[in-house]
């Protein structure tokens, strides 16, 4: 596995490959991998001949008074895990490789991107949509991944492609999860002592949707007031919203049918943790 | 020559091309073809192997009150003269196949699209700039060619290319003139009697401030009042700007310097024309 730090070679490398006839896969991470970001590369490696991981931690998409400076980084531990599962190229291009100076353009998906985490982290999504746009064209891939985990981030980045033409598939790869039903993040690290307990409320909620789905419940108010009474069980977590809506504009349902995303965004300690499931309801 | 209505089917040719190693250039245009269209096509059909023109009056970069409906085509008579140079492709979709329902993505150049011609026309280079990220991956180019009449339009599409990382070259064509001056554009067609006439004063300023750079003059304050008097001089000409300023964040220089763009914009019965020289200042 090689580390690549400028773009104009991590292209080069992915354009000789396509010329060749290979199907190359792209996993963009902002590092410090878990088993999530593993489920991605091994995937993207099962379906491709040729995988490059990139890992930036892009400073656009992260607001006043967030933890761009905490975000917690560990290089050489990630190149031993992406290595581990086979990947051929990490591309780590420095903030400059990727802003230099007289940067000035963006890319916004509206309506995808104020509301839900787009109302709380105002910029958020621009940031997201901005970085990506740049990696799919500084790495030419067939086939991108990214994590049902940040559901939001999904449909922006599938609008914006569709939007923009990019041709290649955004590929969605389900939620890996630790024992307890814990969503993998990397920002899980921000939770010591009671707060881990605690972090346990975003998926008992969904759970709790789950089972009153599983049970043949329809009426979305009773869902989301269940969930509700599921946080108001725990008053030291600080429940940001519950959002029961489609999977493609993300707005609200009145009643359930079809594909249906339940997502809930919520202060645990010092960390913000979100989480959802995806149903399929007749 | 053909024409290909469908983003998949024109994608598909390029790449074909592509993958056989030639080099494709693509001309973005909104039709109504003149002598300055017709060289962005012949430089491109002498520096490529095959060119594709788009033929696309894009809804999204015209202001509510622009002439978005009145804007003239003429599909017949541009096929023609797409044929008459050898072309090889004019891609031609419909508003649906580039805007389907649900499109919400838009792609800003900030700083460069709020200034100039972008004060006077709220949401035009976003537009402009959406609609050339698209054409930039529906037609995976490795050169496309632009007029330098449009010079802001010039410098938004390099800097969006550019902080967009798409692999591609712009390439810059110089101004065709009619052979009293006038700047060749699909407008001039809403010049009618005086109106013609009326339309050289654009030309004539950018001339008197040519002399008097090549006279020596360094001052940008004398050049623009000298410009500013040639326009005071032709009272039914609605004059919206004079900009003395650099070509890459069109700036407002105190001296000239280096490579120098002085733009006009004005009202002239029904058209709103505009025109450029860039002079290399030592």
């Amino acid at each position: 596995m090689e580390v690549v730090k400028e773009k104009a070679r991590i292209r080069e490398i992915v354009e000789e490959a396509r010329a060749a006839g290979r199907i190359v896969g792209l996993v963009p991470t902002m590092g410090y991998f878990h088993e999530g970001h593993l489920e991605l590369m091994r995937r993207a490696r099962a379906e491709c001949d040729l995988v490059v991981v990139s890992l930036f931690v892009n400073p656009t998409q992260f607001g006043p008074g967030e933890d761009l400076q905490a975000y917690p980084r560990d290089f050489d531990r990630d190149r031993g895990m992406a290595e581990s599962v086979g990947l051929d190229y990490i591309f780590n291009p420095e903030p400059s490789e990727m802003y230099p100076q007289g940067f000035s353009t963006h890319v916004e998906v509206e309506g995808l991107s104020d509301i839900l985490c787009g109302a709380i982290r105002p910029g958020h999504f621009r940031g997201v949509a901005t970085v990506v746009a740049k990696l799919f064209n500084i790495v030419p891939a067939q086939r991108v991944y990214f994590g049902q985990k940040d559901a939001q981030q999904l449909a922006v980045i599938k609008r914006m492609a569709a939007d923009l033409d990019f041709a290649l598939e955004v590929v969605a790869v389900p939620t890996v999860r630790e024992e307890d039903g814990l969503a993998m993040s990397s920002r899980n690290i921000y939770l010591t002592g009671r707060d881990r307990d605690d972090a346990l409320v975003l998926a008992r909620a969904l759970r709790t949707a789950a089972g009153m789905i599983e049970a043949g419940e329809r009426d979305v108010s009773e869902i989301s007031e269940a969930m509700q009474g599921v946080f108001d069980a725990l008053p030291s977590v600080n429940l940001e919203y519950i959002a029961i809506c489609d999977t493609i504009y993300l707005q609200p349902l009145e009643e359930l049918h079809g594909e249906v995303l339940i997502a809930v965004a919520a202060r645990v300690g010092k960390a913000r943790l979100i989480d959802n499931m995806v149903f399929e309801v007749e």
